[in-house]
């Protein structure tokens, strides 16, 4: 081997400013409770923990989750509604594999989650766009889909949205708007995959109700996940759906066999959990990640406010910039590595076009000065851009 | 919640010595080791460990696994023909994702592992058995099978075999066997997947080379898992293929979403295996599995040599039993829990039936007091079973 291997999924280069990332801030990862929470278990529960895990998830973990969300979203989290899963990915892997086949119907919010797109295209789905305004999907646009695919005889697997702090707008979808949505799904039987990374990460008050709450052991599947609030290379997070959906998961092949995804990962997380661990974690990642909102947002109002727009993120890692209509993202980001900062282009969170002129920038990741100092060089990379640009049309 | 949710898969049953489950002996688990190794991920490279993970796994266990490899197995593995698995499970219901459409032909050594033959069913493949005896796979039924196929104009996706200390069979398939399965492989140009779980429990001498090394870069997809070694709870194992497939796999939506499978655990295993932990520890599963393996067999020795017929396992976890030709082990399952002793009913590892007068026991699961009292309480059962069904008979 000529270089080591990398051990860490992310290609962090010299000199960048990475705002590109949906990634935590390294130095707020929770070692020490985490290895804290580790020693219990291999001392405590060494047996529970290595063994062939519980195919719905462990025990212990099912019911730490449980107790955590029940007094604050305000609704009962029945057990056998839970499923453990190794991380949204592996959830919706795992849902594209049990509930689709190739050529199927998926509706999409637009913008979405780039990555999720990635994952539901290699299933070769027909993935229609919805379109959504500054309080999510547009419910006249959801009804013209499925009235039109109704017409057509053709019935879409599900809808998958991002309805709290929404990658990449930051969007919350008001409760009404929720109702809204979940009404359309039970009258159309539409399924609806919820993904909701960022419903802890609140900055000015909590989010409203989950679409699950709305309708649970009914037509919502809801994902949540430990990487926003915890780690990502946990790989674990959990899910909510029907009963009779999680014991068809609970049934897949892969647990019968294996047992339940990422069991000992999860022994230790629901140890960190009783250890008390995750609520001053996560009330710290809000303090500080507010502030990052905070400063980034200060910096775009002195160096980029006259050509860009933006809404105050209410939660989660990222500001979704809307640049002069004329600005290319796509074009932008090479040379804004030339400046040294980089940040995902509008374009990769659309489904068929769209977003030329957004970029989202993610807040979490960078300490404050690389943040202040990362939109001083956006704020270059534009000006290069549009001289660029300007002389090229001369 | 009136019973509390279970954190293992299996239901541990009062007063049934059990010989069924694939398990471990539960007191060799090393929890002191790993809660060693998590302590020294967690303080030395929390950073690396709790990140996305690098997509094909992290570059601290490959190397490892690379290392520890190499040596006893005599040939070179390039870094870029590994991938790292969330184990056999996860890596065998990825590739026929992957690889399979509904009715598509998979052809499956049989008898073999019952656990992969209802993964594999839920793809709704066309599964066609191929028989072995004492050296496994026959050539000539796979030739038939090939050029019946050829004829058809119809492609098998893959082979599925589990060649060494084979599940159920304890056959393992010598040299060569190998080279001439693999032969007709690459001639045919059909994928083999290798599940090589057992291949380190050894209780004689090394097993012959793996069929992936006599074509390494080619054919074989070879699988290889730390439940057996290590602990099944950690849910991570890793897979060798060519580096065109591994590159495929690693750039899977749900790794490039989520990073690589099970990112923390891997980096503990990575740690536990730095220590110079997972040598002795596999030298000491060996000593005692081998113990087990004795004391299993005398006892069929004393009580059952009469009736039953089996070969001696050299390695793994199991020993397939013959039972009176006239015994249904299907049947014989009831009367044995009624007598406080399980095993797997030989039919469950068939494709279209066969195996009736089989029986699987773990030999590794049960400590050697409860497996002399396991075999007696199988003899009382067949015993039970054929007064009743001569009575029935009458």
């Amino acid at each position: 081997m000529n270089r080591p291997l990398p051990d860490v999924q992310y290609n962090f280069r010299p000199g960048i400013i990475e705002l590109k990332a949906g990634y935590p801030d390294v130095t707020l990862l929770p070692a020490e409770g985490l290895s804290q929470a580790a020693q219990v278990v291999l001392e405590r529960e060494a047996f529970q923990a290595l063994l062939y895990g519980a195919q719905q998830g462990p025990g212990c973990l099912i019911t730490q989750v449980k107790q955590w969300m029940e007094p604050r979203e305000n609704y009962a989290v029945p057990p056998e509604q839970m499923l453990i899963t190794g991380g949204t990915s592996q959830a919706l892997d795992m849902l594209c594999q049990m509930l689709t086949q190739p050529g199927d119907i998926v509706l999409v919010q637009t913008p979405t989650y780039n990555l999720a797109l990635r994952l539901l295209r290699e299933y070769h789905l027909d993935l229609i766009p919805v379109q959504s305004d500054e309080e999510g999907i547009i419910i006249e646009e959801l009804v013209e889909r499925l009235r039109e695919l109704e017409q057509q005889g053709r019935q879409p697997r599900f809808l998958y949205l991002v309805p709290t702090f929404s990658n990449p707008g930051t969007l919350t979808v008001p409760l009404e708007r929720r109702k809204a949505v979940v009404e359309l799904a039970q009258r159309y039987t539409l399924r609806i995959i919820e993904d909701d990374a960022y419903c802890d990460l609140w900055y000015e008050s909590p989010p409203p109700s989950s679409m699950y709450s709305l309708d649970p052991d009914g037509v919502v599947i809801h994902l949540r996940s430990f990487s926003k609030i915890l780690a990502p290379g946990l790989r674990l997070g959990w899910m909510l759906a029907s009963s009779e959906l999680i014991q068809q998961c609970a049934m897949r092949g892969v647990f019968v066999s294996g047992g339940g995804a990422n069991h000992f990962t999860a022994h230790v997380v629901a140890a960190f959990m009783e250890l008390g661990l995750l609520d001053q974690h996560v009330d710290t990642l809000r303090a500080r990640y507010r502030e990052r909102r905070d400063i980034l947002e200060q910096a775009l109002s002195t160096d980029l406010a006259e050509t860009c727009q933006w809404s105050s993120p209410q939660g989660g890692f990222f500001l979704w910039l809307q640049l002069p209509e004329s600005v290319k993202s796509d074009a932008l980001v090479s040379i804004a590595k030339l400046e040294g900062v980089s940040f995902l282009p509008g374009t990769l969170c659309f489904v068929n076009g769209g977003g030329e002129n957004f970029c989202r920038l993610t807040f979490t990741m960078a300490p404050p000065d690389e943040l202040k100092e990362g939109v001083r060089r956006l704020q270059k990379a534009l000006y290069h851009y549009r001289k660029h640009v300007s002389s090229h049309h001369r």
